[in-house]
């Protein structure tokens, strides 16, 4: 039985702005927080959620999961509603949800996020966006967002030759960092610029690219800026397959409250994409990655287990294959980590949460506001009634419907690492 | 399928004071707001939640509803507390709760929706109370609180005979209009006037009415003025079958930003009673009604279909009939309901939301802090395991428990007019 050990220092200082519950709720943790011997394994299947229609189950209960079940069976499950009823959650703000970062509090730019995924620092006052080449036909309209998944060498190439070309002039500094494939990250640095803009890519192909706007007063001299530089860039990339670039998520540099030492904790984040490495970082956790499998990704679990006792580990192919329609291919990926379950339970971890950081039904093709279930293992957990793990299931489960900042204090309490609350 | 065609204006200002995670959840929505073609139909039926007893169940579950059911069975389920556990809504709130609107930011006096519902346009700094014509025994005893339902036409007279002696001074003016039966609407006007007087109705016969008594020193000025009034009205009425008035929800002018700005949807309301349409009216929707019944509501909601894209629709029988302790006469009323589901699904709709603005169990004979079954049906939804819409098989719907306020996110998400939230 685990027992508490020491009582962590509370942490004084908390850096949330006004918003009454989730402050209460952080200065809540700080007080009770104790550290002890215990490690955690969060599990996150990227967009596990499904969504059952006439005819067609979830993937989680189509899949062949007898591990996920048995951890289900020995444990307890429910249903998580990541930011709030009828919102559909974005990665960032699924994952930081997870973490236990209300993500109405705590925002997350995709640009932000694919400088930390890529290891580039962002200083205050830069700002960053999201870029995918894509083919624009000779009236300027998309015809692939993609460029057709362009190698990440021509990537590299076309990144050079922008910035050999591009000038803002003076006094505003210009990064362009190959991501892989098709992606790359845009920083501008200089005075006085802001990440109030809109995004130009439209998410749809067979319409011109939006112009680069603000989205408030604050953001127009970026917006200016932007627009320039991708002035520059058509004409430097005229003739090239991938002719233009696409911008979105534009964001800043954010500080967010480090995870180690909110929850006192050595965390461990291992994935296999920039993007989830990148929360990770931004959250100061050590990261293990990008890996290129979940095989290796377990692997390298195994390496990090002495040094560290929260472990993240991400499966991204679920997400992918709900995004792309492909129901069989989500089911295989929910069954390639099930395969692995028993090599996870051997390094003998005391607690283990497997959950999703959203829902992406494969009948839907992307992101949905479903809940999602989760399952919280330990010995401390106790056992309801359930013996396999899905979302039907996890309806009636012994930890009930809760929102997702809500499993981390679940699985630090199933870890014994809160003290109880009030004399 | 639903796509986003264009992306709405967000909306700046707000005029929600401080509570917040309200606030941030308002703002959240008018971020992620696109509109698009699709129609959403919210089915109120008034106090449809029940209250099952040894032997006895609730009134929809004992209802013949195929037709719910099978909205029940293509779609999902869940429960909502419309205020918050243990409190019981008034009609004003709960609506206010189904149509995303805090309850307890947003309050309501009966006296500003009586106003509404009879069209009397409130100015800043009016009174306005509901009145309840009800007959008094020789010792001031409250024999009839309603008066034996006095007729329309001598409602009429009566209101006529106390405007003509009634007289509180320079500089007050006094409104008394005929609502319907024995229920009027009293409204001052003048200065310093302040809503903070509580009810001069008991609730119960065999007792005196109260005194107008202020709730705070700001409400002093009014009750003494009401005192007057109520002095002359004894008066004038003496010898009449409805010899004295009752007053309650004193209330002030309000402002409430508008349903359609808010959502960026063109909404129609439909109901039968003045109090339903007075809630319609003060959120700026287009309002059809009082009509005579159901039936002759949904052939407005017909005629109302190409002009609007969303619909709220109200059945007052159902909290009528649980009032008056009829558990047959809820039933009716549900089926009711029931028989025109299928003109409804004639119309097209995109997403349909049945659900309750509170509970009234024919065995309380009055509204109850119960939770309320709720059902959503439309193609982005899904299905959970249910196959009939009641209370008991809600509590293990795919849509689990939650806030009436939750309700208006769900719909525009099952209506696909919500973007996702972060990158």
């Amino acid at each position: 039985m685990l027992r508490c050990l020491e009582i962590a220092d509370a942490q004084g200082k908390r850096e949330n702005g006004g918003r009454g519950l989730t402050v209460e709720h952080e200065e809540l943790l700080a007080k009770l927080l104790v550290r002890n011997e215990s490690k955690i394994v969060l599990i996150v299947l990227d967009g596990l959620g499904g969504m059952q229609t006439s005819g067609v189950s979830t993937e989680l209960h189509a899949a062949a999961s007898p591990h996920l079940d048995g951890l289900a069976r020995d444990g307890s499950s429910g249903l998580a509603t990541i930011v709030r009823p009828g919102i559909t959650p974005g990665s960032g703000a699924g994952h930081l949800s997870l973490f236990g970062y209300d993500p109405l509090q705590y925002e997350l730019g995709r640009g932000a996020l694919s400088a930390a995924g890529i290891g580039f620092e962002l200083k205050p006052g830069d700002i960053a966006a999201r870029v995918n080449f894509c083919t624009l036909d000779e009236r300027g309209v998309i015809v692939d967002r993609r460029a057709g998944r362009i190698p990440t060498e021509t990537n590299k190439k076309l990144c050079k030759k922008i910035l050999e070309e591009a000038d803002l002039g003076e006094g505003v500094e210009i990064f362009l960092e190959t991501e892989r494939e098709h992606r790359a990250l845009l920083v501008l640095r200089g005075e006085g610029l802001a990440p109030a803009v809109a995004d130009t890519d439209p998410q749809i192909e067979g319409v011109v690219p939006f112009e680069p706007q603000g989205t408030s007063a604050n953001g127009d001299v970026t917006a200016a800026l932007l627009k320039k530089l991708l002035t520059q860039v058509r004409t430097v990339l005229a003739g090239e397959a991938a002719n233009f670039i696409l911008l979105r998520g534009l964001d800043t540099h954010r500080e967010l409250p480090a995870f180690g030492e909110r929850y006192g904790l050595r965390p461990a984040a291992i994935a296999g994409y920039p993007m989830y490495i990148g929360i990770a970082r931004l959250l100061g956790m050590d990261v293990f990655g990008p890996k290129s499998s979940w095989t290796e990704e377990v692997d390298e679990l195994e390496k990090a287990w002495e040094a560290h006792d929260f472990f993240y580990i991400h499966q991204k192919r679920t997400d992918s294959a709900g995004e792309d329609g492909d129901f069989d291919g989500k089911v295989n990926a929910i069954e390639e980590v099930d395969a692995t379950i028993p090599r996870i339970l051997e390094l003998g971890p005391d607690v283990i949460c497997v959950t999703g950081d959203h829902a992406t039904p494969s009948q839907l093709m992307q992101h949905s506001w479903h809940p999602v279930p989760f399952l919280l293992w330990g010995e401390r957990v106790g056992v309801d009634h359930l013996k396999v793990f899905s979302e039907e299931s996890a309806r009636g489960g012994g930890l009930g419907w809760v929102k997702g900042t809500d499993l981390m204090p679940l699985m630090l309490a199933a870890a014994a690492r809160l003290l109880k609350y009030g004399a």
